[in-house]
């Protein structure tokens, strides 16, 4: 079962409490791929600048990873800056440079038409709308989003929603989209906008999910060390959207286990900077950490 | 197995997005015992002034709760009023008069004074330590705080947390009370100070348990409503060491049941104001949705 995902590709410049990186490799896309790519092999539909070192590529592209619908444009790449607070729930941004992002105008590769489970990264909903009518017939569309868009674009927002198999939001996002204080409310409201099922991310407190009536909590992993939450989202859906693809049905019992895969995979890579963590990271240590999952909220 | 609480007896005013109550009962001992009391017998040490009306006191017991230890001061009982904020995480005190337990000290009726599990609700940390100086040889002790004490009595509550079993705290106050940002590490240097477990209350994002270097996390129960989180805190309490009573052994699997029990009855204690839930509640429903706690985390 092949994966599309379409979003962006960064250099990031990343300070928190534990250190700083300078344009390290980021980006939805490779996030996400590199989680995903432990289940399945992974389309990216992205654009770079001719500046992008072609290292994390080449390694994406051992795991599976296609970059038949990556773009290379002359000038630079996407450039995002910020700054974690001391608790590392929020940040500052310090600067953003679209660059060659800005012109960004995804473009589905013939192959990648038939693609059959598909993660439509945080980028302008219209976008997502565009990609959505360059697919033949895609078995689940995951979708993500942020803030900007939905005080910025809320109609092709909402319309991107109806059109999506699985939302996922952070809380806030959620809050801001139905004006609605208690999430419960708010999640009935969204679930209202046409999606099959949410996840609703909480950061530190874990995630959500909610499908045909209903829940699954989970935490997130306890760590002592979280270097750096940047990239969290995007491997939280790649492992989520991966363990899907592999398992083929959309039921509650494989959503479950998406959920904790997701969360599993985003608790590496808070673990370091940038790929430091998630680059080496193995099949059996992924495994591992499944169990401690069931270990702590078994009873 | 008798339980022992002591702590306040309050008559609140409490203002949420869901309505308003004045003067109704509250205060950690009767919260507490109107969930513990589902499990085993629950003894009273706490002060009320002429002014309190016995009917809430009459039903606690019916339900096995003991009086004895209930001083009757001539005087008003304490009283507290609270505004809650739209999103109910947070609220702002509007009063407190502590009238009758302004002088409040704590004597155990001899009967007490062999009392196996203890709760020592909310008050000074050197009325907590003269509690435990009065009783003969107690199985668990259960330790509640806040942050007025922190800050306030730091010396007389470290002692008092180095002789108890089990500590339940909140996020903030383990942040609070360690100076650590990451609460991995700020959990750490709690049980540095002393006890064999702790539970850190994160409210809407549910509960976190360690022993042993084992942990549990239990969400809060999906709510559509929540009308009022007063006692949600003392009742999670009462289900806790209510069930850790009956169960006898401390161990991780009774404790990962008790978090779940305890989590249980703070669910219901805010679906209402005051003690409107909890009256007519039945051990029936409290199993059913323990039944629905596991079927929202397990995968």
């Amino acid at each position: 079962m092949s994966i599309l995902v379409v979003g962006s590709i960064a250099y990031d410049t990343v300070e928190t409490p534990y250190g700083k990186v300078e344009n390290a490799p980021g980006g939805s896309t490779l996030f996400f791929s590199s989680a995903a790519s432990f289940f399945s092999p992974v389309n990216v539909v992205g654009v770079i600048g001719s500046d992008f070192d072609g290292s994390l590529l080449s390694f994406l592209k051992k795991r599976g990873v296609d970059f038949k619908g990556l773009s290379v444009e002359s000038g630079e790449t996407f450039r995002w800056g910020g700054r974690y607070h001391a608790n590392m729930n929020k940040r500052d941004t310090l600067f953003t440079f679209l660059n060659v992002f800005e012109r960004f105008q995804p473009r589905l590769p013939t192959s990648y038409k038939s693609s059959e489970y598909i993660f439509l990264a945080n980028i302008d909903p219209e976008l997502q709308l565009d990609v959505l009518s360059q697919l033949k017939q895609p078995r689940l569309v995951v979708l993500d989003t942020m803030n900007f868009w939905i005080s910025g674009k809320r109609q092709a927002l909402q319309e991107v929603i109806s059109k999506s198999d699985i939302f996922i939001l952070n809380d806030e996002e959620a809050h801001e989209l139905t004006g609605e204080n208690n999430l419960m409310k708010a999640i009935k409201a969204i679930l209202a906008m046409g999606p099959k099922a949410l996840v609703v991310k909480k950061g530190e407190h874990g995630a959500m999910l909610i499908y045909e009536n209903q829940f699954f909590f989970a935490p997130a992993f306890p760590l002592e060390v979280v270097k750096d939450p940047t990239g969290a989202g995007d491997t939280f859906a790649g492992g989520f959207v991966g363990f899907l693809s592999a398992a083929g049905d959309l039921n509650m019992e494989n959503l479950r286990q998406a959920v904790i895969y997701g969360s599993t995979l985003a608790s590496f890579t808070v673990e370091d900077f940038s790929f430091n963590r998630l680059i080496g990271l193995t099949r059996d240590e992924i495994e591992e950490r499944v169990d401690r999952f069931r270990e702590i909220t078994r009873f």
